[in-house]
């Protein structure tokens, strides 16, 4: 069984459905009837106006994000581990024209008041030196760590007092929210939060992530960018229909919840090898090579994710919408028998 | 009936089932089965060994294509009325990082030797002027003109003496070969063409397109820039399914000639009116205001297209793969009555 | 005798006395005391606040001025012939990550509301276009003629109608005022000028331009991106004391008008030949072959600019401050003498 | 007395004659015949064929010559207190559209081929991540120590081992030989750098640098992007004139022995103080808070250079060549003396 990625999984029944219920002529872009109901669709979800442009990919809603928020000669303040930093091959540059990441540290992946605030009075404000204009959090992080909405609101105040920007990369977001609880504004746009990577693939959708813009003036400019980097299809009714498909009956919620009750489950036979707190649906384990070598020989697959110490490596592996208690426990029954 | 684009029109059937026969887990990205065999599958249409990417759309193919040719202190001479100039929204300007379009006119939105040798003779060779370094063409072009073989291969031997590289932007490219009915290679590789975008969206396809290298080598910096652009899907194995149906039993082929087939006969009714010689599935026409007009009362749907003098406008009629005889003979009638 | 450009010309005895004054310990960058002094000379030259950077050459200077006018996927318009399209090497491209200049056509090299505005209602109002968001005119333009206040103003107005900034080349802006004996503020900001790049260099300085900005908020930016493009220089002294020598008992207006004399001595000798109006310090002529290597052959040296017509070419002389009566009488003699 | 920065300290007599000298009319930008002279001046420096560009700062040279080694997708290692990253607000991210600057530590600013290698092992070799394809090295470095010939070999070795290109940071170059007393060449090519900035502006030139290329085809591109970065300088015989009166008699070396001598007296004086070994014309010291105060209440000024520890700041001081025994013994007094 693959617990590489999430990225790995097949695309939802639900949404190959919308996808083929949208394959009749219409208008072509983003002028279809599809993309016209996703603002309000999106609008419910967030309980305010919002608006939404669809793009197949975290990396292009990421990156349009940053470049609504910074001009080229600025700065993002992001985790060291950020999916920005560490995965997109430059994308944020490339998108920015050039800003800058500014990297500081944090257990699990997540940052704090206290390690923005000294990124920020670390950097002289002067001509000399790229001064920050925006924060970028991860919300599942990148190590399947949750912001919680006070967390999210403290980071958003020092955000405003220092005339940042807040974006969120949300591409495991539904994952973040099943475990909250909360109204999705509640650890977004009530937190301080301007705009939201809002991600459906790793989710049971196919190539369909919502950029979600609480200030609607900042999408103006986005739509732009999104033409000239490539990202408007053509056939876009294809994308609204997969983002539409996931709202409905709020299917984006189940699949997360699916993922992480997963998760949980090979978590808790895994309690004294956990390397971080499991609250999505990313678990990551200390397991000896001889260990990881045997769960293989066993048929389940999983990246390395570096090494521990002399004796330990670390794994990483990832739960889907589609995995089941009864995909998951001969797993955690083979960690448990470790 | 809709005219107004082949954007238009729906998925072929035979790339929704392989899109849903893909629909299994399976190695994220490009990783996957059906990605795999891209490179084989395009070496055999063109008999040549050649690299392939996928990607969402003809912008950001195009767009990589001129960024593997030009340095951003250089610049790209293609046609004024070209699509990469017209309706990419600068994007060429994006994934060069501002390298320039240089624009040259010509009937049919096509170029000769004669016009891109006076633009080359035009620019100083000093610092001070851009200094060109490629040439784009678009084939069937922006007026459903087709370039023969020996047209290409004049323009390929010029860029080859002049130092320049040579695009073609292939958005309608099956158009173009069931035209020609010349082998694919003929018009491409062999005539000079460097790197070509495939387009496969307009003729069926969803969103995938191929950007086809000739010379492999250029495509090794064409898989990052594409990351960077946020256009590897991490889900990529749908795009690559996509080709995959196009270019089994030649269907990229029969969809385009259906197309130009339905062409033809409006083109037959219309062929006092016509701008251009009808050559692919455009058909650009003159029509009087109040011709429009009556079209259009009659259910006919398509784009004005500027302003022929004071007495007649200009129109655009796409057809599709999926328009038959009996889709346009009405209007062909209609045209025809006027 | 040197007509090839003012680029050519010495440095003022009283510019280069300026930088040996400057010539002993101060504050590296912008913070020295010449610097300091660099808004209030400027803001007495235009009557009102002003925000003033230094920069060392006139296209640093205005692509500085353009990036703070446009943002990356939006465009300027300029005449086919400005020095920012022809001369600059791309670099408002580089400067502005990419945007796109939008070329007019207009006599002696300048634009009217007429042109400018045929060229904003050619661009389609949707995302797949570029979209204008500055104009940028050349004063004195580059075939050496004037914009009146009242052509300004009239431009000026359309951009605030229409939204965009305003930017004026003044690489010969000293010669333009000298000719229009205006107030220099009733030619630029009380004309809706946003930014200037008033040329020094041309005009007897050694290697500095001011970048006036007249909303001195727009200054913020640039500030940043001065330094960014490695133009902020750490004896940056040396170019303030140059531009305040400049200022000084209107230096940069006695020069100036040295140099529209001595050019106009010229065109009084060849008032036949020339191909526009002689309104700053540069004579644009037609000569036949014979008569421009009969010409050199007394020893004139000055550019070829292109061909007339069959029997004519365009040559160009361009005065410098340096040039007196004594100086240019003997090419007016040889002028009339042909 | 001041020892803020040697970009505060005057310019050298001969270089203020030599750019008197080139005051009379010349060709304009880079073909005056004292920019003719360049190349066969600076390759006599090194004793083999070099191509050189004068450029007006530091920051433009640094990133020009970065420009010339990576692709926008790439990525450039260096320390993370080199003044690439910290000191020029962004300009390589500009200058390379994009381009990541990636960090790594060692003591006094400098790397080591295990450092380097511990970088490069910690990049995935795919696309999602970032290929470095350059190394940059500061000599003397940010905290005035200086590579020998064998370390610059040794990551001259590992770069042509691994395909990254090699640039070094010579802005206090002129210091670290005067240090060495070895051959220029001998720290530069010899020892694998391609691309040198040769800096003089801190070592009593006014506003030119010198980038070396050792490889001068490289140079060629270097020329338009020069350009196209607005510092291709209309008057550039006047940064021609002062790099050859620098080179005159060897006035750089000259210049560079008398600040590091003046350098040495202070570090004499300050031996247990010293945070750095004093390799060049930098003194970084450890102050009590009291002990700064004292000096600067005698009339020394410097810069505070962060904090030691609880009880100890860090003051960063500066030679220059203009410092003499004279100059500096009061300061080496006041420090025996707190």
């Amino acid at each position: 069984m693959r617990f590489f990625s999430d990225n790995a999984a097949p695309v939802h029944p639900a949404v190959m459905q919308a996808m083929a219920d949208a394959n009749h002529i219409d208008t072509a872009y983003d002028g279809d009837q599809w993309s016209a109901r996703l603002d309000a669709a999106f609008s419910a979800v967030f309980g305010r106006d919002v608006a939404v442009l669809w793009v197949a990919t975290g990396t292009s809603a990421n990156c349009l994000a940053l470049a609504s928020l910074v001009q080229p000669h600025q700065g993002v303040i992001c985790h060291r581990e950020a999916h920005i930093e560490v995965d997109e091959c430059g994308a944020p540059g490339f998108y920015t024209a050039g800003a800058k990441l500014m990297l500081i540290e944090g257990d699990g992946a997540k940052v704090t008041p206290e390690t923005v605030e000294a990124c920020l009075n670390g950097i002289r404000n002067d001509v000399h030196q790229v001064q920050a204009a925006a924060l970028s959090i991860t919300n599942a992080s990148e190590y399947g760590m949750v912001y919680s909405p006070a967390e999210v609101a403290a980071l958003g105040a020092l955000c405003h007092n220092r005339g940042l920007g807040l974006h969120m990369d949300g591409a495991r977001f539904a994952n973040a929210i099943a475990t909250l609880g909360c109204a999705p504004a509640d650890v977004t746009v009530n937190a301080g939060v301007d705009v939201l990577s809002f991600g459906f693939v790793k989710n049971g959708g196919m190539g369909a992530e919502a950029l979600v813009y609480f200030d609607p003036a900042l999408a103006d400019a986005a739509r732009y960018r999104r033409k000239r980097a490539g990202h408007l299809q053509s056939k876009g009714r294809f994308l609204a229909a997969q983002l539409l498909a996931m709202l409905e009956n709020d299917l984006w919620l189940t699949n997360a919840r699916s993922a992480n009750a997963a998760a949980q489950i090979i978590a808790g036979a895994a309690a004294e090898r956990l390397l971080h707190p499991v609250q999505a649906n990313e678990i990551f384990l200390r397991l000896a090579p001889a260990e990881a070598a045997a769960l293989r020989a066993q048929g389940f697959d999983f990246y390395d994710w570096g090494v521990v110490d002399e004796n330990w490596g670390a794994a990483r592996l990832v739960t889907s919408w589609q995995h089941t208690e009864t995909d998951v426990t001969p797993l955690a029954h083979a960690i448990a028998a470790l």
